[in-house]
Order: structure tokens, then C-alpha cells, then sequence
């Protein structure tokens, strides 16, 4: 047993969505004036938000993106063709509105968060940046954990909170993004150990990487995965990172308490919440997930959580990108729920 | 040679894009602040847009969806589960802001247009109700022909007019829908004829059939087939049908001469796209295929067309839904090109 067995931060409990009230759901979404059926994926994305909002109404129209930013120590070894100075540029360029989550957020009419929950540098004060900096990064995983059991519990805290926050201020929908150079190593071992999966199955190309980038960031993920045994959702998290993971599952647990649907992007994304839903498997049941991502392991993490994702366009951007444009998908099904007419009052004549 | 060999409205010259402006395009994507392919598919959709609005910028602000209703001969055969009498309480559903397009449209700030291009009852003066009516209803293509061929010209040459007149008051974007009980059946005519495939491939459930109805419509749709061998694609629409098929297509036609992306959504639709592509094969250019429906007989289409859509959703509603979902998608791609970043200027601290 690691001396992280004792999470130090524990989410409120969550509730899971009640499966007895699935059948009343699915019988108005069978009413309506529609052949049954025939809006597909979306009837089933309906009766989720449905199950979530029970008895109160599905709603979509205040939809907030959370960008967790954080940097990996294990930059050091050569996982990224990018350095962490990435990180930081690309912080101020969703300040900026110039990055594509931005663009796809204005394009959308979905309000973006930028959190520095651990980047390497101090960033400069910004009206739009949210400062939840737990530390300037993780250390190299490859050497050392990546952070304390503190610290771990703490990055889960404070995106906990901030999901939290943000529901209380009128947010229907939280959508997850991230940015952090390095992240899909910290996430390859994370899937690893808490999907459980083969190590070597989890590891993709991220960003970008030629053979020899990937054998690079082959060895280190696997002398980082031989430092340590742990398996405990908390311990995983401490010893291989990252804060903006820790963040993003804490988010998730955040949206889960207060009953709101949460959009899981991709990869690193599915990595938080494979890590929430081990600490609470209750939350599973308030994770949409957006789209299947072109980074491989992706799909494993997809298996272990039994997700099926709404989108399949071979993005591997992060950002949040994938969980923006699921975002009117969710939008679409909560209306079709509480908007549409029913069959008989269609042929009945009384609309 | 049938009668209606000599189509009597031709649509204006429509240019293909230029395929010599693609690389210059293709390099601005991969120049922006992102690894490059990492946006999959929506880096494609934004070079089709580009080309479309080069050398000015793509826009998707205003998006606008025409949903045509037309009703069927057909139907006397038993071809639906339904009768005409669902197209007029859809259309009136429509008005009313209460169908599943209201409420995917409403999701996503898209405006809605219903047209009657053809349905088989008087419909009450409506302000949000668009007179195009050719004719009530077609004919029993399963005894005559659908429709004559002025009665075709005439149906495209209103669908087109209408799309140019949205576009030239400000639409962006034009998404197509329809609602016809029976449509199914016709489109299974049209996609055979000008696909062209095998007739039982292109047959399905539409709305829904047990075996038996199955059987009927296969009857029915055989029996019109043998009544006319035309393949000329004013010929096959005349003979078979429908009114909404032909304005859909009138509608494509016009959003290509003012190049304007138009999104087609799911089986019949798609033949309608077919249909217009026939005429005129460079607005192939300006279409942007957004589901792949449920509905048997979608897949030729869209392999006859070389088009692989957006979503996979299970959708075979219709309405115009499937291109409802896809509207986001080409805002995000548009807003991608005009709005992100380069990396050089992000790297460069220019941003």
C-alpha cells in the first residue's frame, strides 16, 4: 500500500441516476410526434438527460467550457515534440479568443473558462484566466511521483469547485478541454493502470512524433510505470499526474453532485473520467461522451467506461474541441425532449 | 426518348470551384495553431468552405433550413403506414414551432422555413408558411407519371428561386428538410434511376413498415418502375416523383449559384442532391452531406456521390434533423479557418 491510500479530499456522495423512472422517460420520448426510434442516438442522449434532470426538465442553453491547463515533468525526457513553453502560449491564446476552442465556442454560443490549475510559468494576471494553480507543474514522473497526495487531492478540490460554481451561476451543460504538453503520457499511464490495459496499448503519437519521438516517449512512460505499483484511483493519480487531469475529474464530480450533464472530449479528457468514475462510479451516469479521438488508447479507455461516443471525425486536438461540437447534440436532444409535441396531440389536431 | 426530354427550366451555369486555390487553403489550416490534421474532418469541411467562398471569407452565422412538403400518389397504394393526412399535421406542427426541426433548430439558433411545394390538402394562410404549391399533390407514379415535366421545371425553379432569395437576405448556410408521407418510396425511384442501383437495394422502412406493408411497398414501387424505363433526371422526376424532391433540388441548385454551402440531410435529401447533381454536376462541389440515416438505400446514395457524412447517429426522421445537427459543425469549420491563429504568430508571442 502506497502512504496515498488515504485520499485526503472526498467528493460529497453522488447519487446515480434512478433506473426505475427510464421507463416513463423512454415512453414520452416514444410519444412524440416521430416514428419511435428514429432520432437514434439522440433518444437515447434524451432519456440520459432526462434520467439526470429528473423531475425537473433537461436544459441546454447555458453550456460553459472548462480548459484546465497544467504542464508534466515528464517534458523533461523527450514524451513531446513540444516544449512546455507551449503550454503557456497557448494559455494566452484562448485568452486571446484565437485558438480553436474558442473559435468553435463563438461559432456555438458556448462560454469558455480558462483555468491554470498547474502550469509551469507564472502567467500573467488576466480578467478571463481563473488562477487555481496548485503547483508549477508536476515533477518528472519518470524519477519521482508527480505530485503529493495533497496536491492531488487538492487539484481534484478545486476543479470540483469550480464545475461547482459555475452550475450555481446558470450553467446547464460543462464541457471538458484541456491543454498541457505531455499530457497524453501522464494519461497512457493513468488508462493503463485504472482501465487496467496493457501499457504499451495506451500510448499514441499525441501531438505529433517520429519513430524516434515515439520510442522516446515509449521508454519513458514505461520506466515512469515501473516506479510504481499503485492501482488506487487517488494514488494513480499522485504518481503519474497530471493537475489538469486531477482538475478535470474533479470538475466532473462537481457537475455530477449538482445533477448537470458533463461532456467528456477525448483522450486525456477520457482519462479524468475514468479516474472520477473510480473514485465515484456514480458519476458515470452524467458523462456524455463527445467523440472518438484519433489518439490511440482512446478507444480503450472508451471499452472500460462502456461509452459510445456521439462523434467520430478524427480529432486529436484536445482543447475541449470534441466536447464543443457535442455540445448542440445535447442541446438538440434536451429540446426534443421538452419541446417536441406528441404524436396524438399532432393527430388530434390540438396544436 | 419520353416526352420530357427537353427540360423546360435550366438552371444558371454553375462553376465548380477552383481546385488550383486547394493547396493555398490546405496550407492556411495546416499553418494554424494546432498540429496539423489534428481537427480531422473539420479541417476538411473547412476547405470545402473555403473553396466554395474563395476569395472571400466562409461564414455560418445564418442558417437557415427549408423544410418542402409534398404529398404522394403513391400512398393510394399503401406505400406508408401513414396517409397524406400526417403531411398537412406535420406542416401545421411545423408552424406551430412544436416538431423535432423546431426544437433542433431553436437548440441551435438556425431559422426555419416551411414551403409548400406540394401538399395535398389547402393549407391555412400562415405568415411563416411559404405558398409554392405546384400541384396537389403528384400523381400515382405507380399508374402515370408523378407529375408532367412543367410541373417539374416548375417545382426546381421554385425551390431555387427560394434559396437564392434566403441567401441574398443574408443566409449563410442553407439546410434542407423535408416532410412527405410516402417519400420514401419516390426517393427509392429517383436513387435507382439516377444512382443508378438496383431497385430493391434502394427500398426500406421509411417510417416504419411490418413485413406485410414491407411487401406492398416493394410491390408498389416495382410496378412503377416497369411503367417507365426513363433515366434522364427531369424524365425520372416527372415519372416518379416528388414535389419536395424536386424543390429540395431547385433549392441545391440555387445555393450553388450563389456559392453558399448547402447541407443535405439523410435518404431523401440525398436523392434530391442526387437529382440536382445529375443536372448539374458541379454543385457537387457545394453540398455538405450531414448524417447517414438508418434508411436503407442512404449508403448508395452516398457512394454514388462520393460524399461520407459528418454524423452517425441512427437518424431517419427526417424534417431536415440530421442537417440541423450538421450546422454547428460547419460554423466551427468556418470559424476555424477565418478566426484561429497561426502557430508562428502564437510562437512568436504575436497573439
Amino acid at each position: 500500500m502506497s502512504a496515498h491510500s488515504q485520499p485526503l479530499w472526498q467528493p460529497p456522495a453522488i447519487a446515480p441516476v434512478d433506473p426505475q423512472i427510464a421507463a416513463g422517460i423512454r415512453a414520452v420520448i416514444d410519444g412524440k410526434a416521430k416514428p419511435p426510434g428514429s432520432l437514434g442516438r439522440i433518444e437515447d442522449l434524451a432519456l440520459q438527460l432526462g434520467m439526470i434532470r429528473h423531475p425537473g426538465e433537461p436544459r441546454g442553453d447555458n453550456a460553459v467550457l472548462l480548459v484546465f491547463a497544467g504542464d508534466h515533468g515528464l517534458v523533461a525526457e523527450g514524451v513531446s515534440q513540444y516544449p512546455s513553453a507551449v503550454t503557456v502560449a497557448m494559455v494566452m491564446t484562448y485568452l486571446a479568443g484565437r485558438a480553436t476552442a474558442n473559435a468553435f465556442a463563438t461559432a456555438n454560443d458556448i462560454d469558455v473558462r480558462v483555468i491554470d490549475i498547474g502550469v509551469a510559468a507564472e502567467l500573467p494576471v488576466h480578467p478571463k484566466l481563473i488562477d487555481a494553480k496548485v503547483r508549477m507543474g508536476t515533477a518528472n514522473a519518470a524519477r519521482e511521483p508527480a505530485m503529493t497526495a495533497e496536491q492531488a487531492a487538492d487539484a481534484l478540490s478545486r476543479g470540483y469547485r469550480i464545475a461547482v460554481g459555475e452550475i450555481k451561476a446558470g450553467a446547464d451543460i460543462i464541457a471538458l478541454g484541456e491543454m498541457g504538453i505531455g499530457n497524453t503520457a501522464s494519461s497512457a499511464l493513468v488508462v493503463h493502470r485504472l482501465a487496467p490495459a496493457p501499457l504499451d496499448d495506451c500510448i499514441g503519437v499525441g501531438a505529433g512524433q517520429d519513430d524516434a519521438g515515439m520510442a522516446r516517449k515509449r521508454a519513458t512512460i514505461t520506466k515512469a510505470a515501473a516506479r510504481s505499483d499503485a492501482t488506487a484511483p487517488l494514488d494513480v493519480l499522485a504518481e503519474f499526474g497530471g493537475l489538469e487531469i486531477a482538475g478535470m475529474a474533479g470538475a466532473i464530480l462537481g457537475a455530477a453532485s449538482q445533477r448537470r450533464p458533463v461532456i467528456i472530449d477525448g483522450f486525456i479528457s477520457s482519462a479524468a473520467a475514468l479516474l472520477a468514475i473510480r473514485l465515484c462510479p456514480a458519476a458515470r451516469d452524467y458523462c456524455v461522451f463527445a467523440h472518438r479521438s484519433a489518439e490511440r488508447g482512446h478507444d480503450i479507455v472508451l471499452h472500460a467506461l462502456d461509452a459510445k461516443p456521439l462523434l467520430d471525425l478524427g480529432l486529436r486536438l484536445g482543447e475541449g474541441t470534441g466536447a464543443l461540437l457535442a455540445v448542440p447534440l445535447v442541446r438538440a436532444a434536451a429540446r426534443m425532449l421538452t419541446d417536441v409535441a406528441s404524436l396524438d396531440d399532432v393527430l388530434a389536431g390540438k396544436i
